[in-house]
């Protein structure tokens, strides 16, 4: 694989001298195109052997580019910060807005190959962290993202000299550390699983360039005119094609009955599904009533407030959930489950319109950012399910967006849960009937008016829409890790009790699985 | 000064049963209003005696109001992406953006208060916390934050009792820690620490509300009242009247010789300054030649290499600022700096419009949540400078904002010295005639055309007010510890010089005071 990076290539001073004066002002250009367009992020990748030129290449292009659109992200040891938090929560945090460059040392390869190098990780383990990486890099490509990586590659001669030449000059004599000889005395090993991580994550959406790294000059040439290509390529591609933005859908004139009728029992694809969602399927019927509720409630708190003590003791994190229908009482439902908490520990995130930071990201990145610290809990009041309900029944995001959201997602709950977070999310349900009542009351009670706004009515028109949806969100999204629970939310008192149930349950049976 | 708040007040059950749910449903509007408009931010800080009802009330707001627009914000002991920053970094960056809610406990006062009764740190350092304290909070007042304050107060006897009966009840019980009775065992000195606290830091627009805290319906009353009494008031003032926006100064329509003479000489006060302004004052005609250039770069870079490399060691970090006018050179002096550092260890941040998030932020917002870990350097092209320079000469800031900014810069830049910090101010300065000659020969390259815009020649017609500007600035933010450097500009190579000298030596001077 590296024969073609040990050719013995260079460019003479003269010629560089020649060569690089334009280039560098192509790449000024192409730069200020990008920072005006607003587009695209750029991510390189800069990673190899050490010595090959990695740091060198990423002064050279911060020299060559404007440094102000520019971010270098370099990775030291683990912060507590970053520790208490899902691997790839340092990454997402780090990543360039749109319109800009961010160069990526090492980054998130480093960690892998070295411990698969020195045995820490069996293979097993070190494929499945290069599947993450193909699904991260795919994920960010899919939304827009142009990732180019650089392999900086010397042969084994090439390296043992440049690190004794580096030791040679008193200036550069300190980055030469035990490591580096540590790691180019297993040079072997090295390439051996640098070969695998490149076949493995070489993708067409984020192509690796393997780079001859011994001389300065090529070296520079080339990692500079594959980047204004790239730059040039996607520039000058045409906006990919949006559907038109989706009318909005007729307020029920009526506001007596249910949503639309044309619409009822048919999905968007035109199956018939009146008969077959799982929310129809529900029992509906099932209410508490007020002492039963009360006794219930204030058990179930107990418990939650015992096993939340418990997991903030050992660090343990949990993340819930809440969507349904409006006025499906997501509110109240949280707020019982608030009540059995100690308020320093946990977040309500009301998820609405992103804020233009984010929608200058991939849209997972406003969640990864809202992620706390170990021992806390962060409820998601509405979430990153936004992309498979509203945004795909309005119409605001691409049907291949939205598609392949459901893998994201699951990458995204598998992180999670891999880090030790416990994920709970609730479907709280109510029926059309109830809802209209709901909407009825609300109208009606001065002081609650206030809650009920034209595009609750308007949503009605969607109703079996959301259906649909929400099937397709249980058949991929619910796993065995992180189900979904279906709250049958007609009675208010009977939803919040079973609730507050589940989350100490799932608390409760992840503190056994601890402790055990 | 806390007798009112040992009288024995209550509510009894039914009175509250009566009162509170209205009051509730007023909250809940107001909060809705608040979010709606998005006008303001409002920070609550909830603090007093150790069982006073601080996390009740907490509890209780958090249960009273639509906890989605509402923040809590607990502060445990420092981080360590805490402890590499200037101590208010963890408040500025959890302040709730306008038209939410941020509830913080104790938070900023809870540091002084102890370390002050546990005889930690003298009077003099607690007076100047204190100092620090009114600062912030006028800061972020004076931006049209709502900022409500409680004391929640107990009696000696209370406290005691309330200690107690947290022990007694297996709920709360671990709640109640050995410093919990260390601070009582404190008390005197406690109220006595609080009583010069509530004085110093209580401001008409920062008020303190003590509260009794002994019965928990008159404590919630009480707080939930002042807290909707402050929100009317606010939401039913009419929004401050703000100038219309400014017109754009008319583009200099000859390009050929100066900017619009009937401003020449005239600061936007009337006042003569011609002959007075300091950036006239510089000797423009320094220069280097070629050679001298060179060898002097190499060597002042070679300085600050070494210099950097004992900073990161030391963990000293450095801020650059770059203000000047349009074509002085910036970009080329920070590239000269970056030469000699590590990339791993510096980052630019071209300072550009602000983003939503910022803008629903005080203007300093951005700039605390850019400030990097300890050993780094951080380098402003364009800063917080730009509130006294183009928004004041655009007039993009009212009068009253950019004349109160001087103060908050300094206060500002205080704190991140105190914290270690090598901060460096250079205006890089190039004469009317010498920028001329920059644009039209920008004009001139294809490949420079780019970097001129239409902007840039109606700057130049503002080229007086700047100067203006620039005297006001030097005035009043050129500290000791900050002092500005004015950098001779019309000859590139001399200002690059001076740039990497400068930092250079402050950065030896640094190194030589800490190990000193």
């Amino acid at each position: 694989m590296f024969e073609t990076a040990e050719l013995g290539r260079t460019i003479a001073k003269a010629e560089f001298k020649r060569i690089a004066p334009p280039l560098r002002e192509e790449l000024l250009k192409l730069q200020s195109d990008l920072h005006d367009s607003g587009r695209l992020q750029v991510i390189l990748v800069i990673a190899g052997v050490d010595g090959g030129g990695k740091g060198e290449t990423v002064s050279q292009l911060n020299e060559w580019l404007d440094p102000r659109w520019l971010v270098t992200r370099a990775y030291d040891t683990v912060t507590e910060e970053e520790r208490q938090r899902p691997e790839y929560w340092r990454y997402w945090r780090d990543l360039p807005p749109r319109g800009r460059i961010g160069m990526f040392l090492s980054a998130w390869y480093s960690r892998p190959v070295l411990d698969r190098v020195y045995d820490v990780t069996d293979e097993a383990t070190f494929l499945k962290q290069m599947e993450h990486i193909v699904r991260f890099e795919r994920s960010l490509a899919r939304d827009g993202a142009l990732i180019l990586k650089y392999w900086m590659h010397l042969g084994n001669e090439a390296q043992e000299h440049r690190l004794k030449s580096l030791e040679q000059d008193p200036l550069t004599k300190a980055r030469v550390t035990e490591r580096d000889w540590e790691n180019w005395r297993h040079y072997d090993r090295f390439i051996g699983v640098a070969e695998q991580l490149i076949t493995r994550t070489n993708k067409g959406v984020a192509p690796w360039l393997v780079v001859e790294g011994a001389d300065p000059n090529y070296r520079a040439i080339t990692v500079a005119r594959a980047l204004r290509d790239a730059l040039e390529r996607r520039l000058s591609a045409p906006e990919p094609e949006r559907p038109p933005p989706p009318k909005p859908a007729p307020v029920d004139p009526g506001r007596n009955g249910k949503g639309k009728k044309k619409n009822a029992g048919q999905g968007p694809t035109g199956v018939s599904t009146d008969t077959l969602t799982v929310l129809k399927s529900l029992d509906m019927a099932q209410a508490l009533d007020k002492p039963v509720y009360r006794k219930q409630l204030v058990e179930q708190q107990a418990r939650l407030h015992r096993a939340h003590l418990r997991a903030k003791e050992a660090g343990m994190s949990s993340i819930l959930v809440f969507e349904g229908p409006d006025a499906a009482g997501k509110g109240g439902a949280i707020r019982r489950v608030n009540q059995a908490l100690d308020v320093r520990n946990y977040q309500v995130h009301g998820i609405a319109a992103p804020t233009d930071e984010e929608k200058a990201q991939h849209y997972l990145w406003r969640f990864w950012r809202l992620l706390s610290r170990a021992g806390h809990i962060t409820i998601f009041d509405r979430s990153w399910y936004g992309r498979v309900l509203v945004e795909r029944v309005e119409g605001f995001a691409t049907d291949d967006e939205w598609r392949r959201s459901y893998g994201e997602i699951n990458e995204f709950e598998e992180q999670l849960i891999d880090h030790g977070v416990v994920l709970l999310k609730f479907w709280i349900h109510i029926t059309e009937d109830e809802q209209l009542a709901r909407f009825k009351f609300r109208e009606k009670t001065p002081h609650k008016r206030w809650k009920l706004t034209e595009e609750d009515w308007r949503n009605r028109g969607h109703w079996h829409d959301y259906e649909t949806a929400v099937d397709d969100i249980l058949q991929y999204t619910s796993t065995a890790s992180a189900p979904w629970t279906l709250v049958e939310g007609n009675d208010k008192r009977f939803a919040r009790v079973k609730v507050v149930r589940t989350f100490a349950d799932r608390l409760e049976a992840a503190l056994d699985r601890l402790m055990a």
